[in-house]
């Protein structure tokens, strides 16, 4: 079986995808960031999906002392919104976050021998990141071909991305085939650390909750 | 004046280009990276510097767990050679480190509104890192162009290479000109934490010593 890594954050795209991975017959190996989010919560979810799931996990710590963020800064209020515009990059944007995470995850597949790194960006139901648009991954592309040493001997380090231009709700039925534990994924921007109970009101619950609502299935974390 | 970031490891090449970009008129934040390095010590002889300078500076912890370098592991030998084949990529070489490194480059630049990043790669007398290239560059470019908000949004952070192709005994010779304080540079990659001599032996301490003897020059280092 084919090792690959997983940018993985507990929440319900990169859980859906971990599964996916794994249906197709890859091993996962799952990589996630300690990287001062306010929803740090997310890598406790994190850890027992990817249990549950018996893939190993390593965590990468990492601050980002200039922040820039209102995921990083608490001080900047999160954004309340029901409709969300993709054209406009709300304050939760995090400068280069998709950039560095890849980073990290090249320099893992290459040092562990994994062949792909896959995310789970989506350029349909988003927040307006530019880091998770197509042209993005395919600039990366290159510049992993051209500056890994598996890139320039030719044993390219390939960037997937096979949610990028699904649905939220063709995701969430995906991953119900599949037989996610949604229960146990965290997607809430506001995350105390015990938290139980999505805030229901930032632009990653929005998003969320418009992906079951048009999946017609009910989010089994709100139940 | 404007705001760039450096990319400082307190060697001889981004110690020159620290002073280069200050002789030009920018106003440089060094970036530095505490990633597990064998010679850690770089980073005391890098923190001097930045202060004599008068330059603000940022140092940035990093474990890349997955190891995967002679520079990571001290299990794996250092090669001593005195010819460098630059088309064979040593033991030396970590994966997707300059990737890394400038991906936090530009999480810093766009946080503090630096517009352009210097780094003091040398794709002449190297060791063979594919990741010091002229065509990495353009690639990593493009990434940020498409990836930054500041890159959707047409203010461009630019990489600059100044001396991707000068070799050593240039960037020392426009080192001399600039006044650049040469015996507080730091080479060697065996660097015990309290070493106050180059081992002379490794790739490092042999590019420089080339440079310095080609610029026709005594190192202060050495004196």
């Amino acid at each position: 079986m084919k090792k690959v890594i997983v940018l993985f954050s507990g929440g319900l795209d990169s859980t859906t995808m971990l599964y996916y991975a794994r249906a197709k017959g890859f091993r996962p190996h799952c990589l996630m960031f300690d990287y001062g989010q306010r929803h740090r919560v997310e890598l406790r979810y994190a850890a027992a999906i990817a249990q549950q799931a018996q893939c190993p996990y390593q965590v990468v710590a990492l601050r980002l002392p200039w922040g820039g963020s209102a995921l990083l800064d608490k001080e900047i209020k999160l954004p309340h919104r029901t409709i969300i515009d993709p054209t406009e990059i709300p304050v939760t944007y995090v400068p280069a976050r998709n950039i560095i995470f890849l980073s990290l995850a090249a320099s893992m597949a290459e040092a562990i021998d994994a062949r792909a790194i896959f995310i789970g960006a989506n350029a349909i139901d988003y927040s307006g990141y530019p880091d998770c648009r197509s042209e993005f991954f395919q600039a990366y592309q290159k510049t992993l071909d051209r500056g890994l040493k598996s890139g320039v001997q030719e044993k390219t380090i390939k960037i997937h991305a096979p949610f990028l231009h699904k649905t939220k709700a063709q995701i969430i039925r995906l991953g119900l085939k599949l037989q996610v534990p949604y229960e146990r994924t965290w997607s809430c921007y506001q995350g105390a650390r015990y938290a139980r109970r999505p805030c229901g009101a930032c632009d990653s619950c929005v998003l969320r909750a418009r992906g079951f609502a048009q999946a017609g299935v009910v989010d089994p974390l709100l139940k």
